[in-house]
This record gives structure tokens, C-alpha cells and sequence, in this order.
């Protein structure tokens, strides 16, 4: 495809420069919405908090995207246990210039239950850009306090949380990236992880593992910094094309790099899907709740929307 | 799940009116983002319009869900032909204030070619309220000048547009609905066009048959009307609630009547799910294009974003 862009006078930078445009208004019309759905969601947990079992039933009624990864432990955990579930985007809560509108914070909050102490555990998502020419929602392992013999991951989370640690107290060395790098030497955490993994299968594992997802090795430094450059870059562009279209060359060479990488950090990774769940989450069940928590039929079409629990008065929510 | 309602003092009108707020900010959303882009749209297919093949590339990296339908020979046929497409939402251009800005226009234009007539296929989509508790994108057909020998729907086209013009014709009478009704009589065309799907089977059909697309039975004045009835009853309720309640419950017989209907429907459709693949291409394909027409490697992980073609400088958009 790429011999197509060159048979005509239409460059990559334009092509980039508008994907550019494309996503200032894209952050901004999140932002908009979050602001003008702020208080409809406080009034939703209001009204909701009064319905017992309300957000366990509309995991039930989860998109698959979602619903294949509970298994029928965790449902009943769900069912017995999840009081609330809530979904913000902190980055702009806290600061509501620079904070990214994409980054989210998906809350769930428990009573008292046999398998752990927790009463909230909530993860947290960050979006950044990396240096190889990809966003993405990056994570850490959130730990939660199994009570004895009720872990649900049998020890995964703990493991993926240990080596965590490890890895962050240890000192920052550059790593080499792409095929000429020589192959990491695994710590002993990350190794004790690598057999679990290997030994256990991901097949039937807890939606529970998805609490330890962590996604590409992306700092919030190398994510500013990249952004930064880029800024610079465009800046650079409007003065005189030839500069970066040579730099350009040299990033190309990077990108024939990035599969390997992928596949060495999805070795340890204990819920490789993490950030899809945490899209659908954030896109589909948090804002849908309600059509969820109503959907009684399963006969109906796709794309129609059941209009309330009653079919009355209320119109559907697009998704 | 109703049985959780009734345990409580939340009423399904308190849902449903939080539903009507939710949908009022989706709408208001949808009207700014469209406002908000429409001039990077018109940039970008200023651009594209310079890259031949464009469209036809992006199409071969469409979505699983709109890939599916694509079979070889409309491939081949959209890769020599198809010139631009673009999506529109007509109502709100129309009527910046009373349109629905979920209903949409998607254009097709072609070169010269040996299998249609027609320089530009558009197919428009309206959101409809229906008086059984839907809302849906419901369409009418778009016929094709097919050259002789060259249709590639193999006249099912033609016929499902036959049977509409000759319903459009025919004088309104009140269908009873719901499983008391008596089976309706098709009409002649009717008969021919089922008896031609039956034959087909509807396994491998052609891209082209979505332009046939029907979908529910919802006038524009049935969608008018249940949207002023919801209006006023909202209105009621907030007077005094009883009355409401008990129109509620003559509300719910209808309910259980919804699924013979569609079943009864969807036998004279032959692409009966066009309007999910209406709402993956205005949704998914028309915004991310860009991204699509960039994606060369298929080995990218599912969340993460190709940035650019050359991974240089862009950003990659949220789908």
C-alpha cells in the first residue's frame, strides 16, 4: 500500500498531520461528554445503589467481550458480593487541561465476602504513546488479599504483583529493543510467573487475572516526551519539509521491530486481553448499564434497543 | 430481573426518564461531534480523493463485521470502481435542530464499470421509534442499474424493490399485530421475492444486496407520533403518577408479542443485518479510515493503534 502513497503527491506527514487534527477533536469530544454526563451518572448510582444486585445482573447480561472471561466462580462471587462498579477518567479529574481523557479508572466495590479483605478494588488505565509508533492503554497489577485457599487465580495475580515490584525497585537500564537485542534474562519472580503461566493454561483462568494486566513497558516520561517530540516534529515540518522526511526514514526501520517485542512481554502477561476489557467496560457496559440491567430478551435484534425495562417511555441508548 | 425491581422503591418510569436524559446527552453528542469534525472530513477526502484506490484499500482492512459480506466478486468489483465513499447525517443537515442526528447517509460513488449504470449508490438509514419499544435504523431499498448478466445479487435485488414499490402503492390498512393476528396474505411479488431467497439460501450473498435493506415496519409518522406520546406522558407523570402506571401495564401485553413480528419481517429481508453494517461503517470504517488505509500489518495487537503510516509523527484515533 505503501507504493500507492507514492505515486501521488500526497505525502505521509499530511496523511499525519490530519490523523493529528482528527485526534484533538476526538479527546475533546470526550472530555465534552464526560462533562455533560457527570451528573446523569451520580443520579444513575443514586437510583441504582436502591436495587439489590443491580450491577451483578448487568454483568450477567455482559456483551461476550466481557462475559467470556467470568467463569462460574467468579460469577458467584459477583452475584454474592459486587455492591457498585464505576467507571472515571481520572487523568482530567485531576487536572482537566493536560490530564489525558482516555485514561480510566474502573472501580468495583465488594461487602463482606469469603475470598478476599478487599472491599474496593479498583485499576487503573493509562493511555500512552510509545516510542515505536503505538498508543495504547498500559496498566499495573492490582493486588487483592485472598483469604487462605479462596484465590481464585491460584497465586497468578500474586506472582505477576511480585515480579512487578521487583521489577520496579530494580534500576532502570536501557534495554535494547527489536531483533538485534540480546534475549532479557528473566529474574526468579518472572521466571516462577513464566512456569505458572506455561502450567496452568489461560484458558479457564479468573476474570479475577484480569486485575494484573499490565500491557506494553511504557513510562508516563517516554509517553511525554514522545508526545513532545512529535509536537516539535509538526513544528519542524511547517518550516521546511526535507528534515523530517530523513528522520522518518530512520523511525521506518523501527517498525519492522515491533512483533518480536509484543511477543516477549505477552509471555508474562496473565490477562493479555486486559485493555480490550477494560474498552468494553469503559464503551459498552458502563454507559449501557441500564439497557442491560433490562434486558430480559434475548430474542431481540442487535441493533434494535429494548427502550426501558417496561417499553414505555424511555428511549435507547446508542452504544 | 423484574422481581428485583418490585423488591424496591425504584419505579421503571424512574429508570426509563434517566434513560430519556441519557439519550437526550448522546444526542446533543453525536450533533457536536459532527459538527466538531466536519470540516477535517471535508479535508481528509480532499486529500484521499489524490490517492487512488483509497476507498477500495480501506475496504479490503475492513472490520470483521462489515468483511464478512464482502465476497470475491464485489471485491474485485469495489477495487476497480469505487471512487469515494462518505457518510452524512442528512436529518441534522436538513434541520440543525428537530433532525435525528442518528440517522445517516452512506454514499457510494463509482467509476464507469461493467456490472452498473449508477455513478452514486446512496443508501439512507432513519432512527425510528416504534410503538412496541424499539428504536431502530430502518432503510428502504436502493435499486441497480445492473448491466445484463452482471448482477451480482442475481435479481434479488430487484425483486425485494419490486414488492416495495408495489406495498408503497398499495392503500394503508391497520395490520394487527402480535400473535392474534391473522397470518397476512403476501402479495405476488412478495411471493416470488421469498421464493427466491429460499432458493438462494442467503450464505454467500453479495455486498450489493445491503443496498436492499429494509428493516422494520416504522413510518415516519408512527416514530413522530411515539415520540410525542412518550413526551406527554412523561408530562402526565410528573402531575400524577397513577395515571401513567396504569397505562404502563396495557403497555406490557404488547411486549410479549414483539419476536413473532420480526420473525415475519426478517423472512422478506435479504441482508437482514443491514443496519448493523450501517452502523459499523459510520462508526468504525468512515472515522478510522485513515487508520485502516495505514494498517499494513495485520500483527498489530487488537488495541494497540498503528499511528501513522510511517509510525513517524501522528496519533492514532479511538475507534
Amino acid at each position: 500500500m505503501s507504493a500507492t502513497l507514492e505515486e501521488t503527491n500526497v505525502t505521509y506527514e499530511e496523511l499525519a498531520d490530519l490523523e493529528n487534527e482528527f485526534d484533538a477533536a476526538e479527546t475533546e469530544i470526550i472530555r465534552h461528554q464526560y462533562n455533560l454526563t457527570k451528573a446523569l451518572y451520580a443520579k444513575r448510582a443514586e437510583l441504582v445503589a436502591k436495587i439489590p444486585k443491580f450491577w451483578p445482573l448487568v454483568l450477567e447480561q455482559a456483551p461476550m467481550d466481557i462475559d467470556e472471561y467470568i467463569q462460574p466462580s467468579d460469577s458467584a462471587l459477583l452475584l454474592s458480593a459486587l455492591t457498585s462498579l464505576s467507571v472515571s477518567r481520572f487523568e482530567i479529574d485531576a487536572d482537566a487541561k493536560k490530564g489525558d481523557p482516555r485514561s480510566v479508572a474502573i472501580r468495583f466495590e465488594f461487602a463482606d465476602n469469603d475470598h478476599f479483605a478487599d472491599k474496593v478494588l479498583e485499576k487503573k488505565f493509562w493511555w500512552r504513546y510509545s516510542r515505536d509508533g503505538f498508543a495504547s492503554l498500559v496498566s499495573e497489577p492490582v493486588d487483592i488479599k485472598w483469604k487462605k485457599g479462596k484465590d481464585l487465580t491460584d497465586g497468578l495475580l500474586g506472582l505477576v504483583k511480585a515480579a512487578w515490584d521487583e521489577q520496579q525497585a530494580a534500576p532502570k537500564k536501557e534495554v535494547k529493543k527489536g531483533p538485534k537485542a540480546e534475549k532479557v534474562e528473566l529474574t526468579a519472580k518472572q521466571k516462577a510467573l513464566k512456569e505458572k503461566i506455561d502450567k496452568t493454561g489461560m484458558g479457564g483462568v479468573s476474570f479475577f487475572a484480569w486485575f494484573g494486566f499490565i500491557g506494553e513497558n511504557i513510562s508516563a516520561e517516554e509517553s511525554a516526551a514522545v508526545l513532545q517530540e512529535d509536537e516539535e516534529e509538526r513544528r519542524k515540518r511547517k518550516a521546511g519539509e526535507e528534515a523530517a522526511e530523513k528522520e522518518d526514514e530512520e523511525m521506518d526501520e523501527d517498525e519492522s521491530e515491533d512483533e518480536d517485542e509484543d511477543e516477549d512481554d505477552d509471555d508474562l502477561e496473565i490477562f493479555p486481553t486486559g485493555d480490550a476489557v477494560a474498552m468494553a467496560i469503559t464503551d459498552d457496559l458502563w454507559p449501557n448499564a441500564l439497557k442491560y440491567f433490562c434486558e430480559f430478551s434475548s430474542g431481540a435484534r442487535d441493533n434494535r434497543r429494548w427502550l426501558t425495562c417496561s417499553s414505555s417511555s424511555a428511549r435507547a441508548r446508542r452504544s
